[in-house]
């Protein structure tokens, strides 16, 4: 329903493969409930390292979930 | 009090009628435990299309909660 | 189909009276091709002024569009 | 005339209904000094709260004005 | 030549497995216009969710075409 | 008319002598549309080099034209 | 563990005498849940008036907590 | 009163002992008309150097006056 | 010395032959209040087109002017 | 040791094959110095095209080095 | 060849004629190691001021090098 | 001489008690070399964390040198 209120999440995921596989690890952490929703933007991307190597990727993402009006 | 800690969350309203009315339906739902707080800033506009008509618009608020040191 | 490409066009409508209106003119104007898609963003809000006082109220928006391959 | 220079001037105006009202109560209050200006950009959008409610919606705009050379 | 004139086409191309492969849709389903460019710039990442899920990789791209001064 | 609907397009010129050149370029190039508008914005200022010099000045600029409810 | 999901959480700390003890305030109340996290990012700075005077330092800082897949 | 109108100012203040010092001068010089204000937002932080080191640090705040209708 | 206040006053100038041009006129104009100061940032740079060419190169700068405690 | 000091260096990979091959060719050429540090930021993606074709994909990533008090 | 990897260095030119100038000045200096590459992109342009007037047009603009693994 | 070249270099500093000692650490490290020149910006600022505490304030800033045409 259009009135519904969402709530803006910021996750971040991380994986030792590709910012494909460390966004889907934080999109479906959080995918129970998320079932609604369609769209989860990227917002920055980066990686850790370990002794001047990749030790993983990470992507940050913003989902949003539906807001009950309590914080 | 100056040191109280507020944790800042962005929350999205949509209304079949205007922007005003989203951004509202997005504050009063929260509005119970924003009793102390002054300012909500608008942080992005859009809306919703059906079948090349617009459904909803919806807006983007950010507002500041009372902080109790748990996530 | 997920694999479809689409074009981004950024619009601006404009209206005496609102900037949902504004926003409203330029998506439908563009309706017809728009059948599939789901949102529209603002990008930017103004005014149009004439003898000091608002003439009309514009919406940039943008919207996006099946992409066949030719420009 | 093209060699003319301009000022910039972001206002703030407010009103109980709507951001169109907000916004043009900013530019109407200047509206003296802007006779020959057509434009006038939205830099950003706020709303007062009161007891977690909108009490007041607020309109940042920009605005130009004939600069006489003193400040 | 120098003198030229190009336009800037901001697309989206998507795909179940990566980013990578959405952006090569985006640019190569433009291909033949842009034989001559050497460079495409990624704007925006994003996913497409169903169910919890995601479905789709998402990449706006910005290319450009040589214009030919009619839109 | 205050309710016709604009379409923002995005042009690159080139010069080998200035910005203003190129920026001209972009412009007249697409002046026959550009009747009735009265600003061009630029968005971004490079050079093309050549062997370590400078080929090229490039302006990208923001025009708009009228949209006839076609892509 | 590289695979876990971390949840970004934006708190405004503050104080009458430094935006660093602000800037404190604000990750030492979040401190429990912090232990293993390494940065917190500075997003905006700013001051609380009361007559005309500084009352309060404020500091809006970026702190990520481990997100237990639940909102 | 909600319809009043408020102009932004952009100051700049500086000292030789830290950024709190300099915003708190800015804000201050400005104090009288600042009466019934709430917020001095800090746009940016530099430092002034002689000799490669720092003689004095500088904070540009946004605050906003009352706006009189006359510029 | 250190402790004076400055107040950041943004200016539009504008010439029909270039931008340098048109960002001195700015410039100069304000030129007796600005003896102390160093440097005019560029902010923005557009066109003002007449029937579908540039009829004037037009730069918004940034300057600073000593600011005297009243508005 | 918290006091040393480090500079920010932004470099470009390039891979036939991702954006995660790129980056990790940026950050791994650079890595004898990068030892003692920790997160390497992507600023940009883009890909370079030939033939109307992708022919690599581009990381910018900015890293950091102990700076050695000498440019 | 596409696995090389450029370290992106922002320089900053003057001259008291233009900014084109300017930014020519910084791009040529750095020339004898740019043979390859094939754009400088302008980050900001502004003003040297001296007693109120335009005493040089500077550019800031990034080029990018050979990087060779050593900082 | 205003035709010289600049290098702008971001450099980061940290300090167990303040930002201002932080962006001070930067700076004079690198003050041989920067004798002619009188702004260093302040780019960003951040936190570093230990067991849930501040262990050190970080202060990004750009300095820039002049560039002697090796890389």
């Amino acid at each position: 329903m259009a009135e519904s209120v969402y709530k803006i999440v910021e996750l971040v995921g991380s994986s030792p493969n590709s910012w494909e596989e460390a966004a889907k690890n934080a999109v479906e952490t959080a995918g129970k409930s998320l079932q609604e929703l369609r769209i989860a933007e990227v917002s920055e991307l980066d990686m850790k390292l370990e002794d001047g190597k990749v030790a993983a990727f990470r992507a940050r993402v913003k989902v949003s979930f539906k807001y009950l009006g309590k914080e």
